[in-house]
């Protein structure tokens, strides 16, 4: 049976393929998630089965309660704000209202590749810009430059970074805001790692605060562990609200309501603390993590934010075959940076958000390449 | 800023607007779901914190326990059930998967109106097939024959059907499928309702069962109180499951696991009981508003399955006058047919799925009309 040409790309993609081949015994630095608890003010909301007895259908942009509260702290009206299954959603949405079959669509490598895939289901052309290691893998004005020179019609930026954890500094944001506004296209800004920088290391305004015609995504996923319950949201110029509630109302009706009233327990004084208290735990972790390194011959390539770090090893040219001999020899899984991208071939993503016991024997499993 | 073609048709539906204009005292007989509460065997799955402490991203396709009991009620390998944010997912799935620009879809009028307004976001011409009074609106052989002589490249079939409740006879379905075995095209079942029928009235099988290039569409919105929750599944042919679930991965990843965690409740006996009592007391509910109608001069149209009638007044030639005087005179909210395609111009939708309270008044206020 013939299956539509817009999905001739989708293969299965190379990150779960790495990962299924993995032993039982392997400690697993892989992870795109916390692996915390979600915060019990937010299980709290929806402990009790008489809050939970009804579930009608709920308006199609989110609960107005939720909206507001992001809306608030986004600093926008709340009638921008669309609630989504997370930020994989929000994507979606954003590609499938702006990008038009034969468009340019750019895209970061390495990056989250579901970004080029997206595009490609829309028709798109996608258009890389490489980030390097000279930059610690940030996007600068001079990539961003280079990339809207070639008639790009929408972009996608991504800062804290996924798989680099690359934080772009407060400046070169300004400034890339500013070549938006003389190309004048949409940009999607993925801001899921917001919350999570280094110490030390300045955060930026989210580009909504610069850019109008910016299409933000976030969500709870990574801040309060609700990875699972696919929860997050979209801030979307005015303009278009009707356009993408409308895509959305097509493509799953509203995101599930359990979910949303939970999620409200994440905007209060709680479930801030637990952000600042996992921001804490995480900042702990990097610390331990490269400092263990600091002494080895590993080269922390990136990682000033979200909870990776950018690896790689003078003893392997290749990432994959690094990440494969990670996994197959030293027992500790890693992503290859290859699954991100061509950009990506020489490196492997570390994530540093399991908790700490796990995390010190896959450093002593990193390390063991050497001995 | 200039938004996708794709999406340039789609507006704020009817049914919203028309429902937007009631006043507050109305008594709501409109509604597209039971107003029922969720059995408590669900709820209570997920009524202890420590059941939902964790919320880490689950596998795609749907947690596999929950894909092994559908399989297993469904008849066919769990390989082929895909969990979906409701039906209304499974549809949008379906259509991108399997619709081409320029490729012809054929849905009911009246029927409901996504299936149209899916198929014109994947490019697709939309081919109407009339469902007519003297059949009580059921989709018949010869009406499904005609609309596949004009070689339309996908088919939805819904049956019992919404907005009219119409229930196609057994004989009749497994004409049906003979026919779509000689076109040899992708049909898209969407069996909501097929748990709900009138006294007396034969259910058919699941298309699933008649013909192997079915896309059968369902959920627990209806019989289990969990419209908002979203949570339904596709079952596809096992040769295109990898592109199915390739792009729900990319539309919002998989579904909320915790409301696959809940809806496990519902594959147990105890949730066949909730189904087997809500269907009694829909029975009951059909009862009083046919009986009090059956001495007016109400024309019940259609209405053997599903929770709906489908009526018209002779003193109306027109459904949205109709309506519009049941709304704005009468105290009672039901829908203009004219929302489900102009096949629909002449009736109203009326859901008896309320509670009998209210559903007495609703009638009292029908039949006000002819005072």
């Amino acid at each position: 049976m013939k299956t539509a040409t817009r999905l001739d790309h989708l293969e299965v993609t190379l990150i779960r393929e790495f990962i299924s081949g993995a032993s039982d015994g392997v400690v697993n630095l892989g992870l795109g998630q916390t692996n915390e608890p979600i915060p019990t003010c937010i299980t709290e909301r929806i402990a009790e089965p008489g809050k939970i007895a009804y579930a009608p259908y709920g308006p199609n942009a989110g609960f107005p309660e939720l909206r507001a509260q992001i809306a608030e702290r986004a600093g926008v009206a709340a009638s921008r704000v669309v609630i989504t299954a997370g930020v994989q959603e929000a994507i979606y949405l954003t590609m499938m209202t702006m990008v038009e079959p034969g468009m340019k669509v750019a895209v970061p490598n390495p990056g989250f590749p579901v970004y080029g895939s997206i595009a490609k289901i829309c028709g798109a052309e996608v258009v890389e810009y490489s980030l390097r290691e000279e930059d610690a893998f940030r996007p600068t004005p001079e990539i961003i430059g280079e990339v809207l020179d070639k008639e790009v019609d929408l972009i996608a930026l991504c800062s804290p970074g996924n798989p680099t954890g690359a934080v772009a500094t407060e400046e070169s944001w300004a400034e890339i805001a500013e070549l938006l506004a003389d190309a004048s296209i949409p940009v999607l800004s993925d801001e899921i790692y917001l919350p999570f920088q280094a110490d030390g290391v300045p955060s930026h305004p989210s580009m909504l605060k610069l850019y109008p015609r910016t299409f933000c995504a976030a969500g709870l996923s990574k801040t309060h562990g609700m990875a699972g319950w696919r929860i997050g949201w979209l801030i979307v110029p005015e303009e278009v609200v009707g356009k993408v509630v409308a895509l959305h109302q097509h493509v799953m009706t509203s995101v599930s309501g359990i979910v949303q009233q939970a999620a409200l327990g994440a905007f209060t004084d709680a479930g801030d603390r637990a952000v600042e208290e996992l921001n804490q735990r995480l900042k702990k972790k990097r610390s331990m993590i490269t400092g263990a390194l600091a002494d080895s011959r590993w080269i922390v390539a990136g990682g000033d934010g979200a909870f990776y770090l950018w690896l790689r090893h003078p003893a392997f040219e290749d990432g994959l075959e690094l990440a494969t001999h990670l996994r197959d020899e030293c027992g500790v899984l890693t992503i290859p940076g290859v699954a991100f991208g061509s950009a990506g071939e020489a490196y492997t993503r570390v994530s540093y958000s399991v908790n700490e016991e796990v995390l010190a024997r896959g450093v002593d499993r990193l390390l063991s390449i050497e001995a």
